[in-house]
């Protein structure tokens, strides 16, 4: 298997490379307008501790909502049952980003994977943490392994220029009585957990832990136990690609969970985690080429949860 | 008609006190959670300029969202038919702080008595003008001859520190192009005019010239055309009282303009202005004692406009 | 006043045809589509029994959602307050056949004039009347003195075969414990209302008693208490004209009903009943050059409930 | 292996039954409202043709939304593509008969298993066969092997004379022309797949090719390609639970489908399928003990998709 996974991944690049021009790279922020849209990188680590990977797997680039998976990971260590008496973890349905859901269902966001979600997570964060944004740096750190890891300023101050809608989300909920935290004090964390740079390489190596039964490959301790790590799984699936859920259950078949700067993680339970990045969207603001790239993965290898 | 309206105005308070302890005084912010629920006052100024009143009508109150009715008739004469692309001009059907059909109609609210519209009706003025709070203080003390009406700093702080939900209308207001200026310099207007405290007998003159073609009886100009009068009415009678309007269309006849402070201004176009205050609200967030006090007066009166 | 009537009243087709082939005619049904856009017909009563007509007022049309003024009232003298349980009496918001708010609200629709409210109001006529269409047709033939008024059984029969979504909303009020009676049954009646042919002539004398405290000119009995009569023109105001209420009661400032075959009733209380048809609607489905020849009256009459 | 299975299976109902009379036996036909709540079946059929089975695992029960899967499976090979046009593949995040999205969405339901979408697929099936209520029992009888599956006309009439929420989106579908057989055509196909009577042990076998690549255990030839039975295994996983799809992706980690019967078939991709049976519901509609008895199987067998 692990001499199949070399090829497959050499080969990756030639097959979706003709996507990296039909997708649209996110342009509500300078900073990632900017990003070439022929960028791709992937890189793919089994639980037995094999890599493979190609192309710019060693560049960084924005996270993006793919930060809502270790934002919410380490959150369950603080928060446990409580957390869930305040985010629901059920599929939306709706935009990630809409009011609508939200003001019918009293402010208690659908799932953690949402915007108004992943404020939840973050303002459970600011109450159980002195600095909830340099725990989250070092919790990046160790568990990919990259002691430099950081927040890119520039776009983490773009987010809050131009995030009305969170903005909005995170007054709604406030207002709601779902918020515990200074409304200002809990969107600086979530624009910032947005703004991290990290590779597909380091990203890899973060969700390891996912794809092992709770089990990184940098610690010597569980980082999530068996049971948390099913709950992020079956969120990721069932949540974890904005509006297209099912089209990426179906296609490619793992938990994964994308980001509007072009990455998507991905993991085979058991067996490996996978991270992929083209900047190119596509209409639900997934990676065109990084979603191709992952279903040619499961395909060829015959490998998928289904 | 007029000795008339002396005997039934002297006689509302007898009809209606019996439910001044049946509302509910709101009590959102301290300062408006503390006014004794058996206050009442009622002021009636005909076109012709005969005062009829009784109670606390020289007492002050916080007007709350009857201000919507003044800053869109002061935004009126700055934004002309540009202000109409903004706002729309048709009921509601919902809560009056909804974001749902906010987000399904792309940040144009249904019109401008709902928070939402109230708030982009507050950004005309600050676009047009270099003081638009003392603007707004200016216009009502014009308006009903009183020059030391004024802000309640008190209230407003209250406002502004609890008004999470008008933090998000007009966040995803301005996230969906429809807010020209700072978040903050918006919401500080609105949350001002809503603390001005004022009495039924400056309400009513305030509110005259919507009885009398356009004309008050403090200035020599006309402060309305008769269309722009007969666009604030109708929104009134179609807009006005929340979740209440066709009900309160129905009982009282009159187009009018409540506010959660217990006030309700009321227009019988070509014949009288009328302000109404008394604190405890029925579950729409109406004056209870207020709405029957307008019943009374257009039921013995036989004249409403329907 | 009755002279400037006589004039005012020959003027309007001069000042209104430069619309009739601006709005579009209802297609959805083939006895609607065939009307030429080019007629026009306009009748004036007033409580005072003089009247002034012009154009096609004595040729009869599709009555369609006007109807539901006469089945309204028609009800409300059998099912009394035990209605308005089962009807709200509020402006919807929506679009005149949606489910949305609908569903939210639990089967209890916003009013009677959007479909759905006027389904129920039916169903209440099935539930106390031994041949509901009989007496609707006997009801309409007595307050116009026309007494060969009656369906026509081509549009009723179109209306049963294209009403999928009106099929939807019964039963979904069925579903919802909101129907007594077979679904079949009431929308059969529901139908049969929308394909009564009428005139202006006939339009304007069946809803004098509107305009006059609920006196008819053919009946010596009331037809409508003088609160009734509040009710409906209140009803009117705020719910008649589908989605424009608020342009409409802007622009032309009388309680109103429209119909998509062209039709629209306007009441100016304790003056005149009127009804004009031009078969063009604009993109709200009300008349364009009826609207326009009552904005006209209203404006050059400057007589209007505002 | 399936010497454990063996053990497992016998001591699910032991681990279950302080359930059976915490759920709520659906009522709203007489025909379910009538079964004891104490039933219990179980039957788990694995690729290699292994089956461990207990309880009432012989009898018949009513089928109800489960079925949505085989009219579904049934209709790929006919509508291919053009089925998804129709119908989408996403979760819809509200209740399994709303009308809301789909008035939203504009007729087109958000996935096949909610009950507009599964009206749409018993659509196609009626375009495609001469028969599809008898096609339907074929394709049942052939994959169960058992030859005597039908419908009970019983719960068929029932549900036809109190599905009047299914009607009205039947209606809806028409209306908006996402429906192209007669209404009533189509719901008789829709009533009659729900009240299929069948036991475990048959559901278990008639699912037996979702967790084998498409092969049954009763026919030569596939009955689905690979690809469609994923399609099939991703819609149930993020789509086949009402309202509960995340809960129970975290809980059970199996694509599955409940019914109201209190049935739920399960699937572990090449693995076993499974069946499980007992009457009372939870909050969400799924079968409380049933839920708990896959939730059993995953966790004791440490797998799941996840």
């Amino acid at each position: 298997m692990p001499a199949n996974f070399k090829k497959i991944v050499q080969e990756i690049p030639a097959h979706v490379s003709h996507l990296f021009d039909k997708g649209r790279v996110a342009d509500y922020i300078p900073a990632l307008a900017c990003i070439p849209a022929d960028k791709f990188g992937f890189s793919l680590l089994t639980a037995t501790g094999d890599r493979f990977e190609t192309g710019d797997c060693q560049e960084r680039f924005s996270i993006q909502s793919i930060s809502k998976v270790f934002t919410l990971s380490l959150a369950m260590g603080y928060a446990k049952e409580e957390l869930w008496s305040r985010v629901g973890r059920e599929p939306s349905g709706s935009k990630f980003n809409s009011l609508v859901q939200l003001e019918y269902e009293k402010g208690k966001p659908r799932n953690p994977f949402i915007n108004a979600g992943s404020i939840v997570v973050c303002d459970v964060l600011v109450s159980h943490l002195k600095n909830p944004r340099q725990a989250l740096l070092d919790y990046m750190r160790v568990l990919s392994g990259s002691f430099d890891i950081d927040f890119d300023e520039v776009v983490a101050k773009s987010e809050a220029e131009t995030g009305f809608i969170n903005k909005a989300l995170a007054n709604f909920l406030k207002g709601n009585g779902n918020l515990e935290n200074d409304v200002e004090e809990v969107l600086d964390l979530y624009f910032h957990q947005c703004s991290i740079a990290i590779s597909c390489h380091e990203l890899a190596s973060a969700s390891l832990h996912l794809a092992n039964h709770g089990n990184s490959n940098t610690l010597k301790e569980s980082v999530l136990t068996p049971s948390q790590v099913k709950r992020v799984n079956s969120l990721m699936l069932t949540c974890g690609l904005y509006d297209a859920v099912g089209e990426f259950a179906f296609r490619v078949g793992l938990p994964a969970k994308s980001g509007v700067g072009g990455g998507i993680i991905g993991i085979l339970p058991g067996e490996y985690s996978v991270a992929v990045w083209s900047p190119g969207l596509d209409p639900s603001g997934n990676s065109l080429a990084g979603g191709a790239a992952l279903e040619y993965l499961t395909t060829i290898t015959s490998k998928s949860v289904f």
